[in-house]
C-alpha cells in the first residue's frame, strides 16, 4: 500500500489499477491471451486535489482512493511504481465508478 | 435491474440500453439483417450527476432513467455490464426524448 | 400532428420539415429531377428547451413551431418519426426565418 | 422591397445584395466580363436581432438597413429570395462601411 | 484625404496605407526592384470603434488615425478605396507603432 | 546551486533537473544504454510565479523547489545552464510528485 | 539607445536583442560557423503594454527593459530598426530570466 501513499497524482489526475484479466471463464475453461479483452475496470489508488476552475478555486475530482471505475479504452498514461504497472486518467475521462 | 443501480455514469454521461432492432415489419414479413437499419432509440438506464461548469456548479443532465431517447447515428461508447451491452452517451449528444 | 408532440428535441435544437419540393415552375412546366434544387425551406414542428450557458441559465431558442425558417445547404440530422422524414439542427445554424 | 422586411436572418447575420458590377469604365469602355472583379461592395438590406453573449445579453450587429458595407473576398452564403440573389454574412465577418 | 473619412472600419480592424519603398539607397544607389524588401511600415488612416468583449463593453483600438505602424509580413486585408490601395488589419495583428 | 537561484523560469513554467539513469539493475547487473528507459522522475530546480488567469490572479504552480516528480514521457523545453541540462515543463504537464 | 526609444511594442509583445553568439570557446579555440549553436539568450529593449483581458482590464508584461532573457528555440518575429536586427516575441512565450 506504500506505493499509493508516496506518490500523488497533480490536478485531476486518477492513477488507477487495472483489475487483472480473468484467464479462466465462469465454465472452467482457460482463455487463450488472444481472446482475453482489455480490462477496463481499475481501481482507483490516487486521486489529485483537483483541477483549479477560471475563479481559481479548486474542483475535486469525482473518485475516491478504493473505488472501483470504468476506464476509456484508449488514453491514459503508464507509470510504473516500485516496479508495478498503474494508470494515470484524467478525472473527466473515466466513464462511471461501480457502486453497491 | 440491478446492473443499473450498482454502475454510476460520471459527469454529464448517459448509460442507455438500445431497443432490440424490430425485424418482422409491421406486415408480418420477416426482415433479412441487412435492410434493418441502427437501432437509434434507447432508453435511460442510468445517469451522471452532471457536468461542473466554470462556476463550479453542477449543471444536472437533462434526460431522467427510464426516459426513451433518440441517439445519434455516430459516437457512444459501448460499455458491458453483467454481460449485457450498454452505451454510454454525453448527455449534450442525445437528440432528443420521447414523450407522452 | 402526433408526431410533433411525441417527440422533445435536447437543448438548442430545432426539428423542421423540409417543404416539398415544386416539380412544376410558376409557368406550369414539369421539371426533371436533377434542376430541382435541394429544398432549403422548412417548417419548425419541434424545439427543444434552449442551450445552457456558461451561468447555468437556459438560453431559449430563437424560432417557434410553427414558423417558416431557412436552413443552411449542409448540416443537419435526418431524423424519421413515424416513418416520416424530419431534420434537427442546431438554434444557431438556422439562417434566418420569414415573417409576413 | 417586401423581400426585406419578409425575411429576417437570425442572430449576428446580416442580409445584403451585392452592388452590381460595373462594365463600363469611368473613360466610357466596355470591360468583358472577366476583367471585372468580384464586387465587395453591398448593401444591407435586413439584419438579425444580435449574438447572445455568455452573460444572456442580445450584442446588436454594427450596421443598419441601408448602408454600404465592404464585404470579404471569400465567405458568405447565397440566398434566393424571390428569385433574386441575395448573401448572408456574420456582422463580425463585415470590413467595413463606408460613410458619408 | 477623403477616402479616410468616407470608411469606418468595424470592430477592431484598422485600415493602413503602406510607406512607398525606397528604391533608392542612403549613398544615392538605385535599387532593382527584386531587392527591396516588402514594405511593413504603414500609416493609420481610419480606425474601427474596437471590438465587443464578453461582457459586451467595446474595447478600442490600441492606434490612432496618423500613426506609424509596423505591419506583420503576412496577413491583412488589401481594400482598394477610390482607385488607391490601403490593407485592413486586426488591431491585435499590428506589431507596434514608431514614437517621438 | 547557483544556477538555480539565477534563472527565474516566467509564468507558470517548472524547470527540473532529470535523476540519472541508473546503469547498474538491483542485483548488481550492469544495463547496456539501449535497454534503459527514459529517465521520467525528476527534480524540481526553479518554479515560475505562476499563470495569471481571466480575473488577473496569479494562479501558483503546485509544485515547490526541492520536490521529486513524475515527468511526462514527451514534451517539455531542454535548457543549457551552466552547460549542465535541465528541463523546462508547464506546471499542469507534470503527472505528479513523490511524497513522504 | 535611440532605436529602443522610438519603437513600441503593441500589447504583450516583447522587443528583444539577441546576444552575439560567442565564436571563441573559454580554451580560446575559434568555432566554425556551423557549430555555433542558435543564441537563445536576449536582452529586452522594449516593451508592450501588455494584453487586455477578458474583463478589459491590462495585464502588464512580466519583464523589463534592460533583463536578460531566454528565448524559445522557434517563433518570434525578426524586425529590422534602423538597420539592426531585433525579435519580437511574446510575453507569455519567453521562457524565464536570468536574475542576479
Amino acid at each position: 500500500m506504500m506505493a499509493f501513499r508516496k506518490f500523488l497524482p497533480l490536478f485531476d489526475r486518477v492513477l488507477v489499477e487495472r483489475l487483472t484479466a480473468e484467464t479462466v471463464t465462469k465454465g472452467g475453461i482457460m482463455l487463450p491471451e488472444k481472446s482475453q479483452g482489455k480490462v477496463l475496470q481499475a481501481t482507483v489508488v490516487a486521486v489529485g486535489p483537483g483541477s483549479v476552475n477560471q475563479k481559481g478555486h479548486v474542483q475535486p475530482v469525482s473518485v475516491k482512493v478504493g473505488e472501483k471505475v470504468l476506464l476509456p479504452e484508449y488514453g491514459g498514461t503508464k507509470v510504473i511504481l516500485e516496479e508495478k504497472d498503474y494508470f494515470l486518467f484524467r478525472d473527466g475521462d473515466i466513464l462511471g465508478k461501480y457502486v453497491d
